[in-house]
């Protein structure tokens, strides 16, 4: 697998990107290759400084760079220069089979979307992200790739979560399911109700029906769909409610006994180890023509390196070649909805 | 003000529920009264299960029950002598003042839909939930009852909630965000984007733009908008994810020390008071013409008793008369989107 990283996107970049890129070569084999994309002179002073031979990599030059709240399409079309317009170019002429990135998310996923295009059959692509949870990790696709999606997108989704959490966890056959605002068939949107018809009607699928909010946590289902909006807010919301209640916890012991509150920092850590989604590197773009990924803008080595990973075992598995197929045999085409 | 309270209503109904009005009777004045409306008989033997005179109450007979998962608007429909039916048909003919109900949500928001109507220039109504945040109580609405938003709704959102989140918390100009999947004006779907002129357009509005899953727990807000698919999923997202830190910690902490992990309990019990938002009794439905405030299902006496102090202020402090003042003189009315 040869995976261009955009070394100059992300809070942390180039510093953080480079050192994962770095310790990313712990995860891949002899035939692998990491190529960097950024600015050459820049990136080879990085590696300088984190005592790497300025070598180390192969370097696309990109000169420019796409800033973290630039407006994507705007980005897309004046940047062609920038890390990730050029990331994707690689991608889309073949010069690499994975594409990684913690810059602008709706830039990263509008050039893979132009350039990579979509997999045979595929309608739309979906972010998938992992949740870790009690129950296990749970898939949620999408989380902001398609803010207006059609019953067609959303049974898609399923389908190449599906396929996505088998070959990514071991789970055989992962349970779908939808989320709504209750679980009963009368309840939620046309789109929902005709979605749950598609999947209801598709043996291939295991769908479990319709979740709420909290069913995400309890280890009812592998994989939940939804739309764009929903599922990007139900992982942001995630993310400040965790921070929020530690916090909250920590100020409690503190006024306890100060000591307390200390020792309790060492608890939140093992918790958040356990728990934390930046574990799984971030999130796969699913459904286009190659193998890309979308790290977190606060992403540090640790995750680059395990988002390096991430891409080496999708990519190993020919997840694509799967998530292929099982459009192909889906009793919903792109025609037919 | 004069309350009748659905006692057959939720999962801990009736005895609960009367359990609730009984101490709900120290957050009222002389001359308001708290009306049951359930099974007459059942009701008697309850009060005197708790140790009440029967006579505690005057009681609306209602022998029907609409159960936790039926269709609402079947039940609606062939259950008129049910005790949602009941209640709201009680409230429209002027009966009572304020209705509150911990039974089946949809149907006690479709009861008071049709029953009660809508203030004179309010479109729909939209059910307000407070989440105890860091940053102070942050209203969201709506959490449900309208799942298919235009532009005038979200917007009458922001003004009804603005309203309520004055009155009553105090906050003198409660900044109002929409919920989106990013900050940046050119994200979100076309209802965001229309939503967002009548907002930015209105001079009575504190709208501080967009806003993101996390920053719902960060302090930025004191109201939230979003359509009530959204808003559905926030609060029972919420509501699991708590559960399963305060799980995960109680957990980490056993395998460690299991005193810890009991004394853990204390800690957390403590948290959920500060953070709880059975603290704020239940949901106001914000729109109808009348005081209408949905219960969680798994309300217990304590929830109740919060639920008539927030009932009595809402009625108190005439928030009805303040939100149909600031309809008609908002920008946009009925006619006009």
């Amino acid at each position: 697998m040869r995976i261009a990283i955009d070394a100059m996107g992300g809070d942390f970049a180039p510093g953080e990107i480079v050192a994962g890129a770095l310790q990313g070569r712990e995860v891949l084999d002899g035939g692998d290759e990491i190529v960097l994309v950024g600015d050459e002179v820049v990136l080879r002073q990085t590696l300088v400084s984190l005592k790497a031979s300025p070598d180390t990599f192969r370097i696309f030059h990109a000169p420019d760079i796409i800033g973290m709240n630039e407006s994507p399409i705007e980005a897309i079309r004046h940047k062609p220069k920038s890390s990730i317009a050029v990331m994707a170019h690689a991608a889309s002429h073949r010069q690499v089979d994975a594409v990684l990135s913690a810059g602008n998310t709706g830039a990263c996923v509008g050039a893979c979307q132009l350039r990579m295009r979509t997999l045979p059959g595929v309608s739309r692509p979906g972010i998938a992200v992992v949740l870790p949870t009690y129950g296990g990790p749970v898939t949620i696709c999408d989380v902001g790739a398609n803010i207006a999606c059609k019953p067609l997108h959303l049974y898609q989704y399923a389908i190449m979560a599906s396929v996505y959490a088998r070959e990514m966890f071991g789970i055989l056959s992962p349970r779908v399911g939808m989320m709504n605002i209750g679980e009963e068939e009368a309840k939620g949107t046309d789109l929902i109700k005709k979605t749950r018809d598609l999947l209801k009607n598709d043996p291939n699928i295991n769908f479990i029906g319709n979740l709420e909010g909290r069913d995400l946590f309890e280890g009812k289902c592998d994989v939940v769909i939804c739309e764009g909006f929903v599922g990007n807010v139900i992982l942001k919301l995630s993310e400040g409610m965790a921070n929020m209640i530690f916090n909250a916890i920590r100020v409690e012991l503190m006024t306890r006994n100060k000591l307390l509150g200390l020792w309790f920092k060492s608890i939140a850590k093992n918790i958040f180890k356990k728990y934390d989604y930046h574990e799984y590197g971030g999130a796969l773009l699913l459904g286009v023509n190659g193998t890309s990924l979308i790290c977190h803008g606060s992403s540090k080595a640790r995750t680059i390196k395990n988002a390096i990973r991430a891409c080496k075992k999708f990519y190993d598995k020919k997840i694509n070649d799967q998530i292929v197929s099982a459009i192909s045999k889906s009793a919903v085409t792109n025609n037919g909805a």
